[in-house]
Formats: C-alpha cells, sequence, structure tokens
C-alpha cells in the first residue's frame, strides 16, 4: 500500500529507487562458561582477522573512490583491530574467567566506548567512540555468524532509510548508488543533511518512524524539495516525480552554465557568491563551483589535525597556499574558532556543561593571546601573496572587539620592522553569530570593514535551541518574523558606516531565504560550494526592488516562520 | 603584610573577621602490598565506623539549626558510609588482591564517582557525585590520620576563603560564625554568591588566587559592596570598613521600618515589588520582608521532590496552601520548568550536549501535554482560593504561545462544567527569557496579561555565555547598552498593549540596574526576600523624570557595561 509521509527537506533533488533498511540486526548474546579457553581464544583471534581482512580489501578496492580523509577512517578501524592491548585483554578475561569471547570482548570495548562517550564537550573523542562501537558491531557480528547492513558494498541504486546516519556510516556509504537519503531523527544542520547537501544526494531528515513503515527493497520516491516521502508509490506519482527529476537535471545543466557568469541580479545589481571552506584542499571545488571569493576560510582543522600548536611558519605556508590558488580572489579567513564542540589534543579544554555557551573562540584567542599573536602574524605576513581579509568569531562586547583589533595592530606594527607596509590590503571584519553582537551591529560597525552573519550559532542562541539535538530542532527557524528583522538591523547598521555584510551560515545558501536577504540588501552569500550555481542562477533572476516588497510583506503581514515559507513559496511560483 | 585584591560583589555587607581557608590537605597515598588482609579490613571498618559516629554527633549537636533539608544530607552521608555493597568490595579487594585499604577504596569509590559525573546533564546527579566525593575525603583523611576542614564545627567567626563553594559545603556551614566569604570561581549567579545572598552573608566570588595569598587566621576585611577583598589591613582601613559596617548595620534597620510601606517612588508612583519562592516554605520570610506579592512561585521543586507524578489533587493542596497563607496577596506561579539542569526521577530526560539549549520547560509541557494539563487544572481550581496568575517559562514563538493557551482554555472549559466561572480571576503571563521572546515582546505582548522579564536565562542567551561557567562569567553584564535597550524594548511594548511587565531576574535586585530599570518603566520587581526592604528603600528615594534622564544617558553616551556602572554609581552617589 501506498505511504506518504513528511520530514524536514535536508537536501534539493528527486530520489527513486528501492529502500534500503540500515538496521542493525540483534546482535545480543549470552555469557557462557567455555571448557576450552584455547579454542575460544582462536575463535577471538579469527574474527578479528577476518574483519581486519575485510576492511583492507574494501579500502584496496575503493582507493579511487574516496577522498584521502575517508580512506583514513579504515586505517583507524584496522588499527583499533590491531591493537595488542585490547587484544590482550580480552584474552587475559577468556583465560582466567572462562567465558566467551563475546563476553569478554564486549566489556573491555564497552569500557573504552564509555570513556570516549564521558568526554560529552568533545566531538573528536565522541566520534572516536562512534570507531569503537562500528567495531563492536563488526566483531560481535562476525562472532555471531551475523550479517551487518554494509553501504560499503552497494552495488545497485537505493534509497537508505536510517534512524540516523552518522559520519562513520557516511563514511563507508558508496555514494554513486544512493539515491536518496531518509532518516528519522535531525535537522537541516546534522551530519546526515550537510553531507547530503555536500554530495548533492536528495535526502529528508526527522522523519518519524520511517524505518519501521517501510521494508527492504520497496520502492520509495525522496523528494528533497518538499521533504516527502512516498513507499511503494502508484504509477502517476512515480510519473509526476520523474518529470520533477528530469526537470531539475535539466536545470542543474543550465546552473552549470553559470560558473563563468557574475554574481549580478535581474536590475543589474552586482553581488557576490562565496564559498565556505575547511581546508585550502577545498579550494578547487569552490572555483569549480563559481565561487566569486572564499567567504569563510575555517582554520581550526589547521590546529585540530595537528599534535602540536602549528607554528607560524606551518600556518604561513597554509595560508599561502591557499591565497595564491585562488588567482586574486579575496580569502576570507575566520581566527581559531575552537571550543564548543572542537578541541585540540594539544590543548585540553575544561569540560563544560553547556559547552555551546563557553570558553570558545575569540574568548579563547583573548583569554591566551599568545596562540593568536602567532596566528594573526602568519596571516599579515600571508596578505603578501594575495588579498586576505580576517574575522574574529564569537565577538560579543565592544571591548572584546577592541581587546582583538589591539593584538592585530601590535603585531602588524612589530611585523612593519620587518616588512614595511605589510598587511595594508588586510579588511577587518567580524562574525556576528551572538545576540549581543547583533543588538549592537549600530556601534559594532564602525569598528570593521565588515559583517558576516553567522546564522547557525546566531539561530540557536536566539530561539536557545541547540542546532545538534533533534528535540528542539522544530525551532531552527531562518524565517521566523523577528528573526528576519534581526537581520535586516545588521544590514542596515553595516551599511549605515559602509561595512560590508555577508553570511555565511546555512541561510545564505537557503532558496526561500535568498529573495528575502535581497530585499535587506545583503551583499555577500558564502555557502557550501554545491549550492553556489543554483543560487547565482536564481538571483539572476530576481530583481531586488520586487525583492524589498515581499521582504517587507514578509515582516509586516507575517507572524510565524510558517507563514513567511508559504508567502516566499508563493511569490516565487509567481515569479517563475 | 597588607593585601588589597578584588572580585566580583557578591553580596553585600562588610565582614571583619579572621581567615579561615577551606582548603583540603595532601590525601594522596601509596599503592601498597599488605601482609595481613584481616588487620587492613579491620582498620578500614574502624574508619568508617568512626566517621559515621562523627556525623551522627554533629548532626544531633546542629538538629535545631539546621532545616530539613540541610539535615538530610547527613542521612545521605551516613547511608554511603553504612553501605554493605561498597564495604563488600572494597573487603574483597583488600583480601583477594592484599593491597592498603586507602587503595581499595579509592578504586571503588571513584568508579561510583566516575558514573554520577558522567550524568553531564543531570544536576541531581552531579551533586550525588559532590556527596561521594566527600565521603571519599572523609575516609582517605580519617585513614591517614589527618584532619579535613570542617565548617560543621566552626565556633568563632570567620571569613570563608575557598577555592570553590558547592552545595555540600554550604550544607555544612554553620552560618552564625561566617562573617563573610571570598571564593576564587564563579559568578554573580553562581551557588556560593546565591546562597551568600539568601544567608545575608556579605561575600566576594572570582577573586583569584586568593586562597593562596591569605593564610588561616589572618586578619581579613571583605567588602562585599566593592568587591574588595583586604588581607591583614592597617588600622586606618579596619576603623573605615568598621564604620561602614555600622552605618549598613544602621541602614538595615531603617529598612526593616519598610515592612509595611507602600513600593512607591519618590514622586508617588505606586510600584510592586515581589518575592521569588521555591515553595509555600519560603512564604513567611517573603511576608516578613515587606513582599507586595510573590512574583515568581517555581513549581518544579513540587515535582522534583517527588517519587512519582503529582497528581491534580496534591498540587491543588500546595497550590492552595501558597495562596491562602498570602492573605490577597497574588501568586503568580510559573508552569513546570524542568530540563535543562532540572531532572526529575519519574520522568528520565534525554542526556544533553547543551542542556541549557535542550528540551526543557514548556517545550517538554507542549511535547508531553498530559502532565501540563494536569498542573493547569489544579492551578485553575486553586484560584478560587486567592489571586493566582499563571506563566508559561521559555516561551520562543508566537505558536507555542498560542499552543499553551488553546491547552489552558481547554482545560478550563472542562472545569466549569463542575465549578461555574472558575479561572476569571487568573491573569495569564509569558516568561520573556529566551531572545527571539524578548524580540518579539510587540506582538507577544497582545497575547498576554503579563511579561516577566527571566533576565538569568536572558543574558546567557544574549551573550552566549552559560551562567555557571566561571570561564564566562565576566559576559554576564546586565548593564551593557544594547541589553538595557531589548530590556527597553520589552517594557515598551508592553505597556503598548495594556501588558504589565515584571521581571524575576537577578538584575530586579541589583542596585544599579533598579533606577535605570524605573527609568524604562518596569513595573514589577520580583527578587530574593532579602533584597526587598533595601530596594523599597531605594526606590522611595528615586524620582521617575531623573530615573527616565539616567536611562536616556546610559544608553546614549555608554558604550560598555562598565561605563554604565560607574555612570550609575556616580549618579546614585551625588543622589544621595
Amino acid at each position: 500500500m501506498t505511504l506518504k509521509t513528511t520530514g524536514t527537506a535536508a537536501s534539493n533533488g528527486i530520489g527513486i529507487a528501492p529502500a534500503y533498511i540500515v538496521d542493525k540486526p540483534d546482535l545480543s548474546f549470552e555469557k557462557r562458561r567455555i571448557s576450552d579457553p584455547f579454542a575460544e581464544i582462536q575463535r577471538f583471534k579469527n574474527a578479528l582477522l577476518a574483519i581486519s581482512n575485510d576492511l583492507r580489501a574494501i579500502k584496496k578496492a575503493a582507493t579511487k573512490k574516496l577522498s584521502k580523509d575517508e580512506l583514513a577512517i579504515f586505517d583507524v578501524h584496522i588499527e583499533i583491530l590491531d591493537d595488542p592491548e585490547m587484544f590482550n585483554q580480552v584474552v587475559t578475561r577468556i583465560r582466567s574467567q572462562r567465558i566467551n569471547a563475546e563476553t569478554a570482548f564486549e566489556e573491555v570495548i564497552t569500557r573504552v566506548i564509555h570513556e570516549f562517550e564521558s568526554m560529552t564537550g568533545n566531538k573528536y573523542m565522541q566520534e572516536r567512540a562512534t570507531d569503537f562501537a562500528s567495531i563492536r558491531d563488526q566483531v560481535l557480528a562476525k562472532l555471531e555468524g551475523k550479517q551487518l547492513p554494509n553501504l560499503q558494498t552497494l552495488d545497485h541504486p537505493v534509497i537508505v532509510v536510517a534512524h540516523m546516519i552518522g559520519p562513520s556510516d557516511t563514511s563507508q556509504m558508496n555514494a554513486k548508488y544512493v539515491k536518496g537519503i531518509v532518516t528519522e531523527v535531525g535537522g537541516r544542520t546534522s551530519h546526515a543533511a550537510i553531507m547530503a547537501r555536500s554530495l548533492q544526494i536528495p535526502a529528508i531528515v526527522g522523519c518519524k518512524k520511517i524505518a519501521h513503515q517501510v521494508k527492504n527493497g520497496e520502492r520509495m520516491i525522496v523528494d528533497g524539495f518538499s521533504g516527502t516521502a512516498i513507499v511503494e508509490p502508484i504509477a502517476q506519482q512515480v510519473e509526476h516525480y520523474q518529470q520533477l527529476a528530469s526537470q531539475y537535471a535539466a536545470e542543474k545543466l543550465q546552473w552549470a552554465k553559470l560558473v563563468d557568469s557574475p554574481s549580478v541580479t535581474k536590475d543589474g545589481q552586482q553581488l557576490t557568491i562565496s564559498a565556505n571552506i575547511g581546508s585550502s584542499n577545498d579550494i578547487p571545488a569552490a572555483v569549480n563551483n563559481g565561487a566569486d571569493e572564499i567567504g569563510l576560510f575555517r582554520t581550526e582543522f589547521l590546529y585540530m589535525k595537528s599534535e602540536h600548536l602549528p607554528t607560524e611558519e606551518e600556518q604561513l605556508r597554509a595560508y599561502q597556499d591557499a591565497v595564491e590558488s585562488l588567482g586574486g580572489k579575496a580569502l576570507v579567513v575566520r581566527t581559531l574558532d575552537i571550543g564548543g564542540d572542537k578541541p585540540l589534543t594539544f590543548m585540553p579544554l575544561p569540560h563544560e556543561l553547556n559547552p555551546f555557551l563557553g570558553y570558545r573562540a575569540i574568548r579563547i584567542s583573548l583569554d591566551r593571546p599568545s596562540m593568536f599573536r602567532t596566528q594573526l602574524r602568519a596571516l599579515i605576513r600571508a596578505s603578501q601573496f594575495g588579498q586576505i581579509n580576517i574575522m574574529f568569531p564569537m565577538i560579543t562586547t565592544l571591548e572584546e572587539l577592541r581587546s582583538a583589533k589591539k593584538i592585530y595592530y601590535e603585531e602588524r606594527e612589530k611585523l612593519r620592522q620587518d616588512y614595511p607596509h605589510v598587511g595594508a590590503n588586510i579588511k577587518l571584519g567580524i562574525m556576528i553569530e551572538v545576540p549581543l553582537a547583533a543588538l549592537y551591529a549600530e556601534r559594532l560597525a564602525k569598528e570593521v570593514d565588515f559583517f558576516s552573519i553567522g546564522t547557525n550559532d546566531l539561530i540557536q542562541y536566539c530561539f536557545a535551541a541547540d542546532r545538534g539535538n533533534a528535540a528542539v530542532s522544530y525551532l531552527y527557524q531562518p524565517l521566523n518574523p523577528p528573526f528576519l528583522k534581526l537581520i535586516d538591523h545588521i544590514i542596515k547598521s553595516g551599511h549605515q558606516h559602509n561595512t560590508t555584510v555577508a553570511m555565511c551560515g546555512e541561510m545564505a545558501g537557503d532558496r526561500l531565504a535568498l529573495p528575502l536577504l535581497m530585499g535587506m540588501g545583503l551583499d555577500e552569500y558564502s555557502m557550501s560550494a554545491t549550492s553556489i550555481l543554483r543560487t547565482r542562477s536564481m538571483m539572476r533572476n530576481l530583481d531586488i526592488k520586487e525583492c524589498q516588497q515581499l521582504y517587507h510583506e514578509a515582516v509586516t503581514k507575517c507572524e510565524t516562520a510558517n507563514q513567511v515559507h508559504d508567502l516566499v513559496e508563493n511569490w516565487l511560483k509567481a515569479n517563475n
């Protein structure tokens, strides 16, 4: 029977394929006394070896398809399997307590997982917990002779249906055959949603109970535009969505032609569409997708992947590499934004009850200025090789901004003894992501060359709703009228003082937000590379005056985010 | 040598007494193999018994001085000491591994502590971890023949100096002899600060490194007005502060005369000063301190102390008791505000990475409406016995408010079949504590009879700074100009629609905030009972027009919280 259900539209596109339910078999087992420890140890050893061999084989086969980072996950898993300490602990238990391998192994690995999990402020450690949990399942399944679902070995098109998709699942997924993703939990900024958008796979998240409503192999349609999932569709539905899919494919071909076109509105106003990136490895994709600039270069990965504090020279090389590969396009670098959910191996941070409301970003930089000074020096020196702009994250008060600027100018002065005029072309800016800074935009604008509105954080603080928490994901409401007015206030405040206003949160790439933001006068739209061409195509068909009217209507006639959603949706339909 | 240092002024008053440093002795020990397990077990048994006897004796001696809740802490500790399971685990280890009692005991109790600590979203469990940690220290000290500092056995006046003061320390403290408190960490809303204000003990928090700069028995002055601590003061300083202390004592006598006076401004405007309470037990203190009303009755403790969901009849009794003991004064009841850091034993909530940005308060009530309906029914029925007003916490969007109101009116209609006209006198309001609600005050005001601004939460969200986190406590800035403007916006928006505007956060009882809030036109000031008379005394000396000018000056001439602080401080001096 046909079933139609909805969730949160998380990644555009239409997918039609049989369902593939990522659901673990029952891996429970009984604690058992064994009579022959030697044989039991052998059984355990064989299981580890078999999995480790499987992983090596899959890795080899996937070497060309996957990126370096994706391949590294295999090595992590193989390393865990080969770890002699874990092995010895299990063997000792089997021998001394005469228990079965399942029991001994689960006791040992569960303790490790709990240790990682208890570091709740630390996303890196939590991901390690996910790695160990994956190994636990693989080993138990092997010992029990059961089969785990394996996204790696997909060889035909499917719609992946899961309770949740984590980084570990993603890394194993053969994206070629994944035509759609539907998860039961998560919001627009969950891992599954962000990953799906970056791989351009249609996706719906927060589709409650879907995994229990569909059987493996049943035909499914995923409409990532509206958030609608259909199980066992009737013929007319299939036809309708196939038509939508080919329309969308045609649109994508049209967009691809816009790679070298300017980001200009219908009425001829020049705007900027830029890309958010995490390292210079991401620059080719950004350029190939037509980015006018790099609007957000996150520097924390430079620190997170390092075992020591990156030196000035190491950082200089990284920034120089990045800016030189941009051929004159600007690179906006955000200074270190650690803390919250981003830890550093060489600098332990305190455990916090609410890390998103804690010691992070500029708060750490101002509290431990030597690390901040090193980064600023590297950036100022790198500005000799291209257009580098610097922005400070999490600025809350005027004093913080002044302290950060003071340190910046001190380092620039010192460097000018060796490199005269260095840094003269750098523009200084701040992220507007804390409500207080948004409220004080008219004053902060006097102090900087540009703002970049970080909507992901700004929304979570304004709505008091952690964007990673599924229980409150309904409060991710960028279109809520008072929130729109706050954005407008930031933009108007910036313009009063000739401060350019950019946006680098998810909202900048949201098709419903685009005409509203254009109506408010936003200058720069920074987003994941895969959204750039779609946005440029839309932008070129929109008239600023009409967008202004739309925005005015949204904040005067609408009272809820849903009403704005419908208003813009209808307006776009009428405008096409 | 005299040393003068400053921290955050946390509780008014002057204290002069010798320092009493709450600093643990070194309790480290060596793991040791023992030859006589029987003797070692006996040594461990004796230590437990000695502590348990000590605790019983102290409890007996303190029975009259302490409240029921404070006495209950002793029982919790004695129960832990008597727990046969813990005892057996330690004994087994001593016997089988032939290790000393310190090692065996610490292994066992540390595991328990970690288990409690790992429940990071759960403040109750974290407090249990504190209880066990206290027992660990007591047992280790006894085994090692060392003395722990003990605030219970104080028998002479002291200034307590500590790195931090937690609930466990407070419960043991003989407040009669504590003339002042200085801690190294914490902000104005930390446990130590709130406790000190409620006990009316002068206190300074966040006084960095003080515990290492003062020796036990050295004379100290604590100036809880300015946040200044002086160690080994010279004679003139002692004289100066003794004078201040007697001035303050005289002031307090004056204030006491205002118990039955109206909360009226110098120019004759009638305002309301009310009390925040946690249960009907707090009502006598509120009334004795001259509360005009109860501005915030927190109902979560009714739920937290219960093993089951309180029934409609149980709640009705509690609300009826409270409102009847008020003799006609209004009782503003906040509906259940659990989640965040407040757990319920009978309703496990999910572990959250950022509980303050999570599933809490009205979000839970709307998601599990049967519990909410029971509370509303009890409140509506209780309104037959006095003036009960109801407010919803954590309202973020207009839809949430409408859903809550819809449920309220449904229950009222049902009840009216049995009790005609019931609830006709109830006023409905909301807390304004989420930035989005503050931004949307002009729209929300149309829907309710009153607002109550919850500044503790509103500040932590606006500044993205957890109020329990010492590392970011510098961002607790109620006087920051854009924040003041936001408060003003809420008040003006309320008044446009005849909505009364109250405030029930710490800011309402802040002497520097008072003239500014009066200048904005705030109607009702709800605070801890001990601040009421001081506030009323100030209020009666302030002229609304002059306060309006002061507020205007603060938001036009000042750019930082510090500048506003100095402006108001000087203005108050000049006005006296």
